[in-house]
């Protein structure tokens, strides 16, 4: 059986586009001989829609798409996700669906049951869960279809189970001989392993092969790494895709299990590959082709300025010194180091003029009152706001700089440092960041030595040092790493050998900066939990803990 | 039977001091002489709670205050609202519980069964469903015991019914006599309204009293309005409660029905009480007393600043006037005019030093470019800058004063007239402005005449006026209910009578301007559809009707 995986980088909303590319896929595979193609969740209007799916004529637009799919597919199965309706007068008015396309004609169509609702996932929000599941005769096979969380809810693999239904089990229990998932499921470290395991469990336990094919891309925060794969009955993986690209793989099934234990990427290059991706696909699918950021000598600007030249080449990348009076010289000299290693576009702005004009317009209203962090975020608004007028003269998309480990505590000055448009590495703690240096260096220095070896320094005022305000990051970052992927108590986390003032000093400072991050842009996610859609607190509130 | 609602206001986890406040209401109520006292949902807690439930602490914090609650009820029985675990290993992790506690014992935990996940609400992710529900025996009547949302889901009162389950129905087929709901249901314009119609047509339908007990008070972006209420078996209001403040009515039951039909206030009359109250909550639960703005002359500003004053007295307000080259001089006349109508603090500081300073220090690098928007923009940014070290300096919250029609279509300056903490009047059309406007002058002039008389203008450039740029504000606002409320398509909204030209230009702006409503502080929801939490749209993406 010869079945072509279309591994697509769906843009969202992008319904015409989408089809175009699905059809085009869809021709590839027959002129290959393939007799099944596969396309991920959602395909036709990308995945997450988000609230666009509130809008009748949006989710009309789609099911026409459908139509047109269906007439493409001459000769040849296509299993594509689109939306259909719920035509009941009861439930949510959609259904998140698999269409079963084969010689022009709709075989059959199948829904999602189980609806991620946690994290970055809304799925409750608008659509109903399969009232029923059903294998479906492909091929001589009994072929179990399934959307992708209709996978995550095995009773073997789960303690807790989120859902009571299984519909992997239902679809056994009428006599499944393959599996096919259509997936949309987004990277974290970790998450592709994890997906691997799991679908070869469940492949092992109902002796059936497994076909899994994942959509790519960045969608906002999120990015979609591909990796689609095949299990045989045994559970052993027979082919895996690509991570972090388009792919379009025709395969003969069944294929021999691989010789080598298929072999994912290390987590650095797995995260550097993330973001390259999420910085491209978010700034091409916005219309945008150049950026410009801050540079301050500093490693966080650094591996910004570097993810961002091999995401749109080094030519499409500006970097601008503002350097102040409490600016280090090396603040300079490693800016114009790294836009040297990286052949990126380089400005000088000192802002000395606008901060003085500032001083001297606030001076009556301020008068008496001693210098303070008012005078720090001065500074790095004035920055902001020379940022994001040469974003406006010129139509350069701002990236913003800032680590997880910062947006965390609020060591950050809202609608100065955070000002942009994306920020790229908004969910990698500091200690992170400094792996991620070592490893884009691992060839050849990228990022300058200097500027992973002084000490980090917010430099906004004489002499500060970031270990002047925060404890040390090894530190900081595992009490980040317990409270917010863990969900541990202060107490809790204590326990596992940390100061409890420092813990507390910690926790109280995540849920004062609340309201910073309320107003950060979008950040790429790589971690389990990160900042923004997938954590959602509340500002004003009494708890600390 | 003698019942006390305890209407009262919660502060999201705060659970310390809603159970304080709890306990103390029992004791009044006991003292009094009631049998009952109810309160509304998630009272411990607070609502929304958002991903405060996923810390495992957090619910056990919620456990033992309920256990504290439970030991006060001695000789009375209160109705809490309170977070359960789900001990199963199955399903979410939590119910969404309303416990009856009685002469110190826990007598039944009744959990929710339909949960609200759409617009602002997410409870899908948190909460599982009911597995069954059950009448009570209290005082000698099989009651019915609900939260908010079960009650919304009535086949005579709606076309398309959300769920699948109703609660009352089943209820009231185990021979319920009694229907009491304790909710947590925020405010829209209409809401207060819908809400009563729909109780009294269930207790019509059922042929039993209901009583309803609201949560009040502002929690970021919701403000909670009250209106808790009383129907009797014939679908007659006999009582209706306070709206937008906190309340404690004891009440002999049954009650005869008002003589006049219940009043609720005007819309206008509900909106401002709706912003003052939200205005005052979210200060003083995120532990600020004073507030900082920036004066334009102009109608939203006044409005923002009358609403601050209202909601933390004049003293507590610092209007600031920021004039350019550009300002008209009523822009000052007009400022100086509100704050003395208001008896607020007032200042100027002219931004020309700033604007220069900048336009001199970016010359190099716009030599040969055109003024442009990034002029205008600067200027903005200029009085974020200044807004917000007066914001720093002396603690006053920045209140930022936009009104929907901008947010809607981007004309707005991110990071300039963005910058602040929460955006009063955010979810107000312009032309809602000006009715708020005549409203708020209808005894004196608060709000500047010549301030409502003027054509509106941002002043950015010379002789600037909103309509060189967007449609006049009541064909904007119409197009913009149409399309954000209503979820029409271009070509529908057209067919009521619009432009085509219009409107595709106003959709390409709402959907082009998502970027910047993604970094806006929280705004006071008033409509059925606000920006914010509630419309959840992707930045990136390929689709614009």
């Amino acid at each position: 059986m010869r079945v072509a995986f279309a591994q697509m980088n769906t843009t969202v909303g992008a319904i015409a586009a989408n089809t175009d590319h699905i059809i085009a896929r869809i021709a590839e595979a027959r002129q290959a001989g393939a007799q099944l193609v596969l396309f991920p969740e959602l395909a036709i209007s990308g995945y997450p829609p988000m609230d666009l799916l509130d809008q009748p004529h949006f989710i009309d637009l789609n099911l026409q798409a459908l139509q047109r799919i269906r007439e493409a597919t001459t000769g040849i199965t296509a299993i594509v996700g689109f939306i259909d309706r719920n035509n009941s007068n009861q439930g949510k008015r959609l259904f998140n669906a698999a269409a079963v396309l084969q010689n022009q004609e709709l075989r059959s169509v199948h829904y999602k049951t189980l609806l991620p609702t946690y994290d970055v996932f809304d799925e409750e929000r608008y659509f109903e869960s399969a009232p029923m599941v059903s294998v479906i005769e492909l091929f001589g096979k009994r072929v179990g279809i399934t959307i992708c969380e209709d996978l995550w809810n095995d009773s073997d693999f789960w303690t807790h189970r989120l859902y009571q239904d299984d519909p992997v089990e239902q679809l056994a229990k009428q006599g499944m001989e393959m599996l096919i998932n259509i997936s949309a499921s987004p990277f974290h470290v970790g998450k592709p392993a994890l997906r691997m395991q799991m679908v070869q469990s469940l492949a092992r336990k109902h002796g059936v092969p497994a076909l899994y094919v994942n959509q790519v891309g960045g969608n906002d925060s999120l990015v979609f790494d591909g990796h689609s794969f095949c299990a045989n009955a045994e559970g052993e993986i027979t082919w895996l895709g690509a991570g972090f690209q388009e792919q379009f793989a025709i395969l003969d099934l069944p294929l021999a299990p691989l010789v080598e234990p298929a072999a994912l990427a290390p987590d650095m290059a797995m995260i550097e590959d993330a973001l390259v991706l999420g910085v491209r696909d978010y700034l091409h699918k916005s219309g945008f082709r150049s950026v410009v950021l801050g540079l301050s000598g500093g490693i966080d600007s650094a591996i910004t300025a570097a993810i961002a030249a091999k995401a749109l080449g080094p030519d499409q990348v500006l970097g601008v010194a503002m350097p102040s009076q409490y600016s280090s010289e090396g603040s300079v000299t490693d800016a114009v180091a790294l836009a040297k290693n990286l052949g990126i576009q380089y400005q000088e702005i000192p802002i000395k003029p606008m901060f003085d004009a500032f001083c001297q317009s606030l001076a009556p209203a301020f008068a008496g009152r001693a210098e303070d962090v008012t005078e720090e975020n001065l500074q790095a608004r004035i920055r902001g706001n020379l940022l994001m007028a040469l974003s406006n003269k010129f139509g350069h998309l701002l990236l913003t700089t800032g680590n997880k480990s910062e947006m965390a505590v609020g060591y950050c000055t809202l609608y100065g440092d955070m000002c942009g448009g994306l920020a790229v590495i908004s969910d990698l703690p500091k200690t992170w960041v400094y792996a991620l240096a070592e490893y884009m260096n691992r060839h050849a220095e990228v990022i300058p030595r200097n500027t992973i070896d002084k000490p980090p320094s917010a430099e906004l005022r004489p002499d500060q040092k970031d270990q002047d305000t925060l404890p040390p990051y090894e530190v900081l970052d595992a009490i980040l790493m317990a409270y917010i992927e863990e969900q541990k108590s202060a107490a809790e986390i204590a326990a596992l050998g940390y100061e409890l003032e420092t813990v507390q000093w910690v926790i109280r400072r995540i849920n004062l900066n609340e309201y910073k991050r309320r107003q950060a842009p979008p950040g790429l996610k790589v971690t389990r939990k990160a900042f923004g859609p997938g954590r959602r607190y509340p500002i004003a509130r009494g708890y600390d803990s």
